[in-house]
């Protein structure tokens, strides 16, 4: 699906879904009652832009806004059927708690990949990936400030004595990968880091937040770590997100035209 | 909170509120309309027997049942107003979206403490510590199976070469606890590394998963993780939590009379 829509649309832009009510346009401004509306307005004018949709579930749960979310992802579901919707969850539980996440995430909200913390180990991922055409996308290493504090210590006991985050990415990439469910998120921050996740993990999808106004480059960000064949098709695919530098490009009236454009500017960016 | 609940009820056991729809007794059996009808009739009876209450999150919002938590979380602060509720959220993001969390949990619930992952560092964390009278109580070693994956292994690079988990109590101990709010999760499967996690962090309460229908036992979890001054006045406490063997103790329309006596059963049993 998601090489399919890189195609279709000639994007690697996925436009975050993390609504503020503060930051909503003209006179939605600061009604929480209004995240649907905006976000979707944001999805119709950029529906044939984006390789993913990312909603963060945070700014809906915050305000008991979780029926505007189900509204949300049915609306992106008609308006762009064939465009996958990754939630933004960062889940990280065990067996039957997880299995609840799970049935949140894929059949409340009907998402196509939910993002997911590997802290608990391989049995809090497990119940996701039964569902099958379900994907999982594992945080693997963070471009925040305290992304160091664990991610970027080294493992005396295993062999290579990888960083933890590269021993993640070895396991996305291979023992828990079943069924080529699983993808990896990785700050746009650091593009050397991109560039090691992606020569261990060759071929998972790449989520990388970070772009736009987090400051991330958008071409050093493909380059790190997107991968193709001879021929120019897929190999290694990068889901690169940009959330504010969109949503809130304009604070007015204008907010739908003034966020197309700014998606039209990043996938062009990203579009090497 | 914690240590006057401990003190009035005598009590270190916190029954877990994990209601799966299809484990409801009786004429409720299958329907999550009944979540709320269920979990606050365990809190009338286990009201005095308890020193805190953590409800997981995850079982009300696969069935769209945020309301019910709702009103659960008012009806516990009512009914127990000085007993602590626990929210079991495992919550883990940045900034603005720790944020958004955070709201949720301290402000719409209206939790005492919420459980967080501490896997992308500091900053995922502090935005919960700015709620003052707060607390977060960190993951730290669980006690699934895939609880070794990234918690046991030994960091190269961390002074002592400790674990995963063994630096994540000192950082909750020391550098990472701020005005005291700061607690640490750690399961009743290995009482040697509960012992462990104490040794290191001697004061942060540890929330104890694991003890009832996961099959750690009581009184060593206690041995392993409480810890008191000459005159046996808690300096390390522990929060032991039961949740199926309690609320399941019967199937049928006593169950609230039986999960009363598992809960006294179990109770006494913590109280060395």
């Amino acid at each position: 699906m998601l090489l399919a829509a890189e195609q279709r649309h000639r994007s690697r832009l996925c436009v975050g879904l993390d609504p503020e009510p503060s930051r909503l346009p003209g006179r939605w401004r600061g009604d929480p009652a209004h995240l649907y509306d905006f976000c979707a307005a944001i999805v119709d004018a950029t529906a044939d832009l984006v390789i993913a949709y990312k909603p963060q579930i945070a700014y809906f749960a915050a305000h008991g806004a979780e029926g505007q979310l189900e509204r949300l992802m049915a609306h992106i579901r008609v308006t762009a059927p064939d465009v996958p919707i990754i939630l933004d969850a960062k889940r990280g539980d065990i067996g039957s708690t997880a299995e609840q996440y799970a049935k949140e995430a894929f059949e409340r909200y009907g998402a196509d990949a939910v993002t997911l913390s590997p802290f608990m180990g391989f049995d809090s991922v497990e119940p996701y990936l039964r569902y099958h055409g379900k994907g999982v996308f594992l945080l693997c290493r963070t471009s925040n400030p305290g992304g160091d504090d664990l991610q970027a210590r080294r493992l005396a006991d295993v062999p290579g004595e990888p960083r933890l985050y590269e021993h993640i990415a070895a396991l996305a990439q291979g023992p828990w990968n079943r069924n080529g469910q699983m993808g990896l998120v990785v700050g746009a921050t650091y593009p050397q880091e991109i560039e090691r996740v992606r020569a261990i993990a060759p071929t998972v999808p790449l989520l990388i937040p970070g772009v736009g106004a987090q400051g991330g480059d958008a071409a050093t960000t493909v380059r790190a770590g997107w991968r193709g064949d001879a021929q120019g098709r897929t190999t290694g695919p990068v889901v690169v997100n940009s959330s504010r530098a969109i949503l809130y490009a304009s604070g007015d009236d204008g907010f739908a035209v003034a966020a197309r454009a700014e998606a039209q500017r990043t996938r062009a960016a990203l579009w090497l």
